[in-house]
């Protein structure tokens, strides 16, 4: 870290934040500019403060050096992570492409939609059974029921599942049924909950929180992959900005720069996003454009009869057509969107077709 | 709510839209105008979902006319909640005075903070025993051990303590030494946590989230409020914006905002609220001439060897004079600070002094 | 547009609401729901101010319908407007690209890269005269001189140029030289400089401000259109969020929602967007995948020796690979990037090469 | 400045960095930690860009050490800034209190407000006279007409007048009428309208950009400084959020923050800070407790019928009764508000009471 003196700091006052980070065991290096005195210090960051320091009499401002994280830093771990969930890969070669309706509304609507979802080009199916829900009088999921469905659908379709997981004491219940957990953006920072699924050994969807800068998110990751589990994936999702013409800010620059500071893959959510269909489309394509590991989508038969968040779900034939445009826009940035193999007899004998 | 059909809206998707709507047991009311229709829709909003119907043909937006929070607004409650803890009262005429460390350190040393703080005018106790923390490298705070120093510290000034709970399991354990249970602002909209505090029956603190919306933050109190606890206090801490000169930006309108639409307390945090001592004091000031029910203040004795969060500390010498301050302050916004007990003979005997 | 009352109201403030509302020539149409009355107004929007309707006694919120833009708007004009500069198209089935040095910085230097960019794929030229620098004390722009030079660097390439105009005073010598007026971000409200670009009859590239919504920027664009001048292109070039891993965050968003709103073309800045040359490329794939008319993008030779903003610059060869990609993506959203033609004998004579 | 090199970085890296710091004139410091190296540059950093540092190979990033503004900063100019306006002090021991119409609205209009105002105890008189309006069809101001109304009021009161200008040609014309020239917030960064309103030798307010930072709005005021006028103050008016409650989020640690980083005085807008009257007294209040030199309130005799920002103007009664709560909080500040002279003979005479 580098320690900023200010211009009138006296000699003792330099003197004392010397002897402290010496204290320490760390080195100093302090450099005498024309106006002010600058402190270099070196060594182990972790057993000095920075807000401790910058506390003490004639500091202006500490700037920390290091990256605070380690374990999610491409800086340490430069080989791309990829994560193996039931044959599909995540942050390799091939796209990710996971699909499904906002909630788990039935059993048969939950298959009817992951086959069409399958046949539309998707690998995973995605449906929520816990919907964290702003208002304590919305619907709030099917809970385990959905979860029954969410495992008879992936026995039906071979898709594996992701679905949110909302709090520690869950995560064994929610682990039985699923492939992926995935932590919502309301919950990036819930230490319990980051720890939790760290445990639990399954790999993880970590979404954005609303307003947290990536530094924030690969920090939280960190909580993850500090309990030896590092089948992390990222996601964006949208932040909160000023605007108000759609429901969040889908921030593409985090794609290229949490691709440059971590090795984690990420996956851009086009639905949260945007919030409203018309504009998923295009900033899915977008999102593979500008180098994402995936996408996640919110797709659903007929979405104004959705129970949540259909005003930005897309109807399966929009989001077939917009697989093939992945499809192309991937050779752009090295990619591919791995072939559907047919519809296997099984579904016909689910589905009575 | 209000639809607002498209300029090239047709009869069709304007009838489909009213039948929906009738349909789920409200009136509908168009309004024609020259350029496009308008349905005014009455009657009971939760039996529909606005944003199914924001997805339907022809429909350009909706606009919400209700409040989606009952408990927590004024309109309904016009009478302001005054919360009562062991004889200190939040949300009545004398202002709320709430400080101590951020983290709770050791026995002694806590025990002289809250003395301090006492003597200094604060009336309740802060202090952190279980610590949300950026990093997973950081120090997470001393848990029960923490809980335990907090209670005596009690014992010794006879002022109630305010402590973090992070988890919902955690809330009997915290709920047993605690008087206030705070929710900090990372999990605002932590559901599972919300309920289990509201389950509790204890007086709540709810700090805003970073980047909530007072809309949301009253919808988080709705949680706690529809579990049949109306102890709720409302904390604003700063939220997040661009700025990159503190920490946080204080929301100073909030203040006002929160007291017109709802009938909880609020309490300001001027100390996450700008990440800076010397801008606390102003803050806090500012907070009470624009209306705040109370403060939580850092305090800590010597903020360059606090284990968190020193940066942001008052020592108890500033704090008296704030108080003396904002006493001053209280009058004009028709408030009082307490006048402070003598010291009890039993500090003596605790401090040894 | 609509009133909602509060719950609270009188009839005679629902009347005197009314009877202001049709003296202004509208016609009101109320709704008395169950909680409140709300007051539909038919009519001429212009004649009544809502700020002043809405500090009427009983008034909760007053929620404006129509769009305060028109002659911007998609809705009056479904038409893509398509703007010619010089045989370049921008705004129809080619996409437009724009590349040139932030700053001109002399005759060669300009010459030389203005080939480059031609080469690499480019059809319009950037470069700025004159330069909004957030500190008086950094380098302004060579002035005139700076516009001789791109009129050199046109009649060399045979490329069209756009350059920043600054203050109202300045438009018509910045018009006697240039193709294409550029408006900053900082500007995007200054009215007098919009007014006066309106007035020249120039092409105009409105970029957003900085925190503009995308109503304020199609307001802005109203100002030009105003003065009769239907040649007005938006850019998109990054908002300020608390983000602070870059400079800026590109609202991908954006584009698609200005090209649903509005019929003008909209042109992607990838380079302020994103502040960081790593990022460009990414983010300007992806602005042509969510549906931008064009790129702007700042090219140099040597970025490291550029006098401003050379963090963000491309070198020439990495923009020629970019231009390869985007032609890929092209396909996808139904564009084409033309062909450029070979380089004329003329540059073998301008260039002595 | 500090040049933080990539782990990765080269030994050839390292020392091309430190030769382009050399042949600036500048001496190097390099400091080499365990994981990476940091050079800090001694020497007068105007020679340097940082950006093009930032731009060679190896380098991580580049962190500045000396403020940007040297003119606005407390540093080097310790004593705070006092103007002298027509007998009115702002930035010494008494508030300044300005207040009057958004609009001039017409001359009785106008001078019946400014005694109003006058009488309620303000001392300066504010009223647009040109109106910076989001969109181009409303109404956009008196123009010199006001101004003339202006100068009556002023002779009629005895009240100095400040008024927006937002051209750089008009600087000449409303410096003819006005006392102090106001600079709103669009044109923070309307460079040759800083450069003008600084070479009027006139005192000027120079109101925040809706999202500017601190250091970027004492650069502005330096733009003005670098003019050798030296009669700036600084006004805080709110900033750009996500909060949709209110129309601006007013940025109350922005006050100690500027008073401590610069000696020029800041003035409050609460007005505009809020965008609702009902919360311009609290506002008003909290700006006065977190040391602002004065406040600039909207107020307007029958609001709803103003011309412009009703919506947040106060009546004279409110403002007279907010001016009293703000004597008393000014003790707290070791400020006074100055007690109002007797109305003159005059008034009478011109109002023909």
């Amino acid at each position: 870290m580098i320690v900023v003196m200010k211009t009138a700091a006296t000699k003792n006052e330099i003197a004392a934040i010397m002897s402290r980070v010496e204290e320490a065991g760390c080195k100093v290096h302090p450099i005498h500019g024309e106006d002010r005195t600058v402190i270099g210090v070196i060594g182990d960051g972790t057993s000095i403060d920075r807000y401790q320091i910058g506390r003490m009499r004639g500091v202006e401002t500490v700037v920390p050096i290091s990256k605070p994280y380690k374990s999610a830093s491409r800086e340490f771990h430069p080989e791309s992570t990829v994560i193996q969930v039931r044959g599909v890969q995540i942050g390799g070669p091939d796209l990710a492409i996971m699909a499904g309706p906002c909630s788990v509304e039935g059993r048969t609507h939950l298959i009817e939609t992951a086959i069409a979802c399958k046949e539309a080009g998707a690998q995973i199916l995605r449906g929520g059974a816990f919907k964290p829900r702003t208002s304590p009088y919305s619907f709030q999921g099917l809970g385990e029921e959905g979860l029954r469905y969410l495992a008879e659908a992936r026995e039906a379709t071979g898709m594996p599942i992701i679905t949110e997981v909302m709090e520690p004491g869950l995560v064994p219940l929610v682990a039985q049924y699923a492939d992926i957990l995935q932590i919502g953006t309301r919950n990036m920072q819930n230490y319990a909950l980051l720890n939790a699924a760290g445990k639990s050994g399954m790999p993880v969807l970590l979404k954005r929180g609303m307003s947290a800068t990536i530094e924030e998110w690969l920090l939280a990751a960190e909580y993850i992959l500090s309990q030896h589990n590092n089948q992390v994936m990222l996601c964006e999702r949208g932040i909160r900005t000023f605007s108000k013409e759609t429901r969040n800010t889908f921030d593409i620059n985090a794609i290229p720069v949490a691709k440059q500071l971590s090795h984690l893959p990420i996956i851009a959510d086009p639905s949260h996003g945007t919030g409203k269909w018309e504009y998923v489309g295009p900033v899915a394509k977008a999102a593979i454009a500008a180098g994402a590991d995936g996408v996640i989508v919110e797709v659903h038969p007929q979405p104004d009869q959705a129970w949540s968040d259909g005003r930005q779900s897309l109807k399966p034939e929009k989001f077939a057509e917009l697989v093939q445009q992945m499809k192309v826009i991937a050779q752009v940035v090295d990619r591919n969107v791995p072939e559907q193999p047919e519809p296997s007899d099984m579904w016909q004998v689910v589905m009575g077709r």
